[in-house]
């Protein structure tokens, strides 16, 4: 039994997402973000950076998104979301699962929160991650220009659900994901899964659906 | 037999450690970046994104600080060097070096290189960075508070080789990161080690030993 704090369509889509895909019983709690629930004492003891996701493991508070999908995928291995360990696709899996969590996620945060760099001139900070954004969607559509199906090839893994999480973040960016061909064709895939479409039921999304 | 692609002193630091700790063979060759080799036309077919370190594991390139990490540790899981996926510190230890991956290591990215951030006033950009570094320097310290020898307690890990490389990179900040004195009685201990030792004649390093 798993508990996770979460904010409709925050970085817990991905947690979220994975215990969909393994169909592990667990309880949502919802952060009110926007009325600043993660900052709350309460929160901030479970997870002191005051972000969403946090999800108790065993009695314990887990945090960092990244650490969750490969946590979650270590504890499910029946649930067949990553490549076993001594599979020829584990290191790729690995490299694209932090590739996402130091580069592009960093860069969404920064896009969001522009105020986490100081005081530097928004409009400038946002035009290099802007650049940086969009570079790194070119590198997810240099990763599928062979025809794969999935970015670790035929096989569906956690690294396209969290992959898809992000490219959902650029909806409304000037250049979102979805005009890269590929990566709309990935996010299609992903979008059909059955844990995808009631996730939007139990979180209450509808944009980008 | 890995082969790795390093630089002196940087990200590289830390899978040459791990496999000096793992005792794997492996050979080195240097890619002088001062030079600029990073981003010659041959190491770009190893490292897309120009920058060390490249790990050569079963005749593929492998990129990622943090992914060898974890790739190491769990292809060598009688080094010792991570709790086992069933051990009660197993989320600890994904959750720290995933922190490490997406916080504290980008920042060190960006106080070295600010102008990855665009055309950003630096000065503004690195008051930022410095105080986001402190801040992850106060959080590291407050993992050890309880008198631990290590992040994960008493028993030493990968995630204590990662803190301490990241650690050495602020020795020539205003406040490095020894100013801590629980950071600088772990730095001392990891400082200690027959790999760091080791490590330091054959990468030729003098600074910071």
């Amino acid at each position: 039994m798993y508990t996770l704090y979460y904010s409709p369509g925050a970085a817990s889509l991905l947690p979220h997402l994975l215990l969909l895909e393994i169909g592990a019983a667990y309880e949502l709690k919802r952060i009110d973000t926007a009325a600043g629930e993660q900052r709350s004492p309460e929160y901030l003891r479970l997870n002191p950076n005051g972000v969403v996701p946090t999800l108790i493991v065993d009695g314990r508070p887990c945090a960092e998104t990244a650490a969750l999908l490969l946590l979650l995928c270590e504890r499910h291995p029946q649930a067949g979301l990553a490549p076993a360990v001594d599979a020829p696709e584990r290191a790729a899996f690995l490299q694209g699962v932090l590739y996402l969590a130091n580069t592009l996620q960093p860069a969404f945060r920064l896009w969001f929160y522009p105020s986490d760099a100081g005081e530097v001139d928004a409009t400038v900070l946002k035009q290099a991650l802007r650049a940086r954004i969009e570079k790194c969607f070119d590198q997810l559509a240099a990763q599928l220009a062979d025809g794969r199906s999935y970015l670790l090839g035929e096989r569906f893994s956690a690294l396209d659900l969290y992959a898809t999480m992000l490219m959902r973040w650029s909806r409304n960016m000037p250049k979102p994901a979805t005009e890269w061909p590929l990566l709309k064709a990935l996010a299609e895939r992903i979008r059909a899964r059955a844990s995808w479409r009631r996730l939007y039921e139990i979180e209450g999304l509808t944009e980008w659906a």
